[in-house]
């Protein structure tokens, strides 16, 4: 048997001290390296550099992610893999902490000397936050195919994403004719995927866990909620459904009930998570829809809207729930007399499981490691749920699974995301056993 | 006795083909009689042309006021009177309908040669109407010297309203002194005024009545009620005020609670009306407001605000319903995690209780003249309020007294404003018969 795997704090504070400079907007300003831009390459080319050094060795698909693996032939491989791209003002740990921990992860392997079975791989994957082209898991969407040619059109900073992949040395005809970046071979032969990400939420540090085993991922459906009523004299006109049709009094009764219908979704063991981020507050809208701004301290409310987003990993459930809101939505609006409109803008499906088999192989790893671990699903979306829907020619999916590491209070896409080194290099361990047992 | 009285529908008709000329935006586009404009004092001169040609006299007051009223020397008289400005895009209803209501009330009076042991008197009051130079009954408050020197440095369109009450003939002076328009000896002379003003409302519509009697007129206490919460991962952060500080929610629950709230004092048999009017859509609020566009649909709300109005007549009890209201956002906000502060931007006390005296002699007006009416508080202020609040020399006040005729759906400051011919006919008429029981 080969020495005890370790990663330590240092190792992963060390790749910090380059990154922390790359894309860095200045103190409490976060990063912004966006997708297929220079910041991202050059973040990029720092893991190369380590990844090679160390005696890996490195390669960039036609679209332009980096791909760094144990030299020799393998007909099966075991990957990892994320993201250097932020959303603008993000931090420095959302997508780079899969990253670090993933090459520190295959360093150790590489470096206690097991013979392996399988070859070991890590994925960048360009990118995967859609604030700036409006593409989500564009890097890893492109690998394998699943790219539309429309989102080559997306402008950001001036640029087309056509120009954007091919300043970074990608192909963007590839997404033209929809090929994949991935060899089908080389496709057929990835083995398994474990992704490394902070949790951007709090449950593993209010409940005191060192990882999460992620169980699922979280799909979501997106709308708009679109209310007329009438305009009155807010102080002629008696208060009550006879009298007033008022937007604002029937959006916050439908709120509050949508609340209650989450309530008991979740306490029937459902996986529902309801949020309306958006009332009166896009700008866009306001600008362009009548009426909006006619609203006034003396008058009855006429107009407003509101965005609903239902997230869960069970895409029936999800269904079932947005149905539900709905009914509960136009009954609502016809108490209060206004009429409503619902426009759905955006449907995801969740990851119903993760791979069971990966789910017990990490738990695994976290009790030789002795971290304390919770299972829990993702709310966010991950470049991991692009792979665990690719099928394979005998019929089976590739088994994807997902590590969580705590970040400070549950904060992400905020220059104030944080996660420790000592946090990190606990996690990247974990997922160095796990990826081990894979391969040797 | 006298011949009846009798006002019909086509004399009402004839004033409104010349005012529906004066001030007009267009078909479907309402009306825009600034205070102290051109097309104010052209109304203005309309109504004075018909009075003179009628047999009253006319003079306009220090700030521009016009007052017609009968020949003769009185030590007291009976008044009536509104106003012809309208809001941008209103109708040619509010105020109008009451200054063509008491022109012919006092002319049919005046035909029927009945003996006068009173003066009538019509004040045609200038800009009631807050929404041009942000004064609320300019003319009338300044004919009692009740407006402030800062008043004038209001702009509209340019022009102070200083420049525009000059430009009109008045003495802006006047206001700048702090003296009143109005002599010592013609304010103590005023024995009674009532006002007709359309409802502003569908109370009287939707019961079926010709007129209605005020038995009060409702002030307001207005704030703004602003929340700051925490922007989360909406699909990472659990659902729960133990995780998510949610702006939106919050201020859902609130208006749901204070609906609730209202509900209970209006059941107890109190005046009260509540409205939020504004939720995050004040124009100006969310280009200033930090925080507000960072909502977003995959966000928990962590910044929103809202408007909270309270009007009632009895201004102890809308100041007790406004501490219980804030004592209920503030727990709720607590509930949820929010931070909340209210700022209450403006406070009109209103009239409890219309003079009694007048308010029988106008229900036996209506008796007499056959309407069907009903007694209800005013909801929307008007300069009736200013003259209710005057205290004579003897102790007591002005008596005053107010008729309110339907206009249709209750819709007024909106181009669909409308009274028929008919119902002012009626309105006038009783307007009339009180009238004259007060000068005969």
């Amino acid at each position: 048997m080969s020495e005890p795997l370790y990663i330590s704090p240092e190792s992963i504070a060390g790749h910090y001290t380059v990154l922390d400079r790359i894309g860095n907007l200045g103190p409490g300003q976060g990063f912004l390296r966006a997708a297929w831009s220079d910041e991202e390459t050059a973040a990029m080319r720092h893991i190369e550099a380590e990844a090679t050094a160390a005696g890996l060795v490195s390669r960039w698909d036609a679209i332009g992610n980096l791909i760094v693996e144990t030299a020799g032939n393998f007909s099966e491989w075991i990957e990892t893999g994320s993201h250097v791209d932020t959303v603008p003002g993000g931090g420095n740990y959302d997508g780079v902490a899969g990253v670090v921990a993933g090459l520190e992860a295959i360093l150790a392997i590489h470096r206690s000397g097991t013979p392996l079975q399988r070859g070991l791989r890590l994925r960048i994957w360009r990118g995967e936050e859609s604030s700036t082209f409006g593409v989500v898991s564009g890097g890893s969407r492109a690998a394998f195919g699943l790219l539309t040619p429309d989102t080559l059109r997306s402008i950001y900073r001036g640029k087309t994403l056509a120009e954007a992949i091919k300043e970074q040395g990608g192909d963007p005809e590839l997404i033209r004719s929809g090929r994949a970046a991935i060899p089908e071979a080389e496709e057929q032969g990835i083995a398994g995927y474990i992704e490394l990400h902070i949790e951007q939420g709090s449950v593993l540090e209010a409940g005191g866990f060192d990882l999460g085993i992620v169980t699922g991922i979280r799909g979501s459906v997106r709308s708009w909620v679109k209310l007329t009523g009438a305009f009155d004299h807010s102080g002629a006109t008696p208060m009550g459904a006879k009298w007033r049709h008022d937007v604002n009094l029937a959006m916050a009764y439908m709120q509050v009930r949508l609340d209650g219908l989450a309530g008991k979704a979740i306490e029937a063991g459902e996986d529902i998570v309801q949020t309306v981020g958006v009332v009166n507050s896009n700008r866009h809208f306001n600008d362009t829809l009548p009426g909006l701004y006619d609203n006034a301290v003396a008058k009855v409310s006429g107009a407003g809207y509101f965005s609903h987003e239902v997230r869960g990993c069970y895409a029936g459930e999800v269904r079932e729930f947005v149905e539900a809101a709905r009914q509960l939505i136009r009954q609502t609006a016809e108490e209060f007399g206004v009429a409503v409109e619902i426009d759905e803008f955006s449907s995801v499906s969740g990851i119903a499981r993760m791979d069971d088999g990966l789910q017990h192989l990490l738990a695994d790893a976290c009790k030789r490691q002795k971290a304390r671990f919770t299972r829990l699903p993702s709310g966010a979306w991950h470049d991991a749920a692009v792979l665990h829907d690719r099928p394979r020619n005998d019929g089976s999916k590739i088994p994807v699974g997902m590590l969580f590491v705590p970040c400070k209070g549950g904060i992400s896409h905020s220059p104030e995301e944080y996660a420790s080194p000592e946090a990190l290099a606990l996690g990247a361990t974990v997922l160095a056993d796990a990826l081990l047992e894979l391969v040797r």
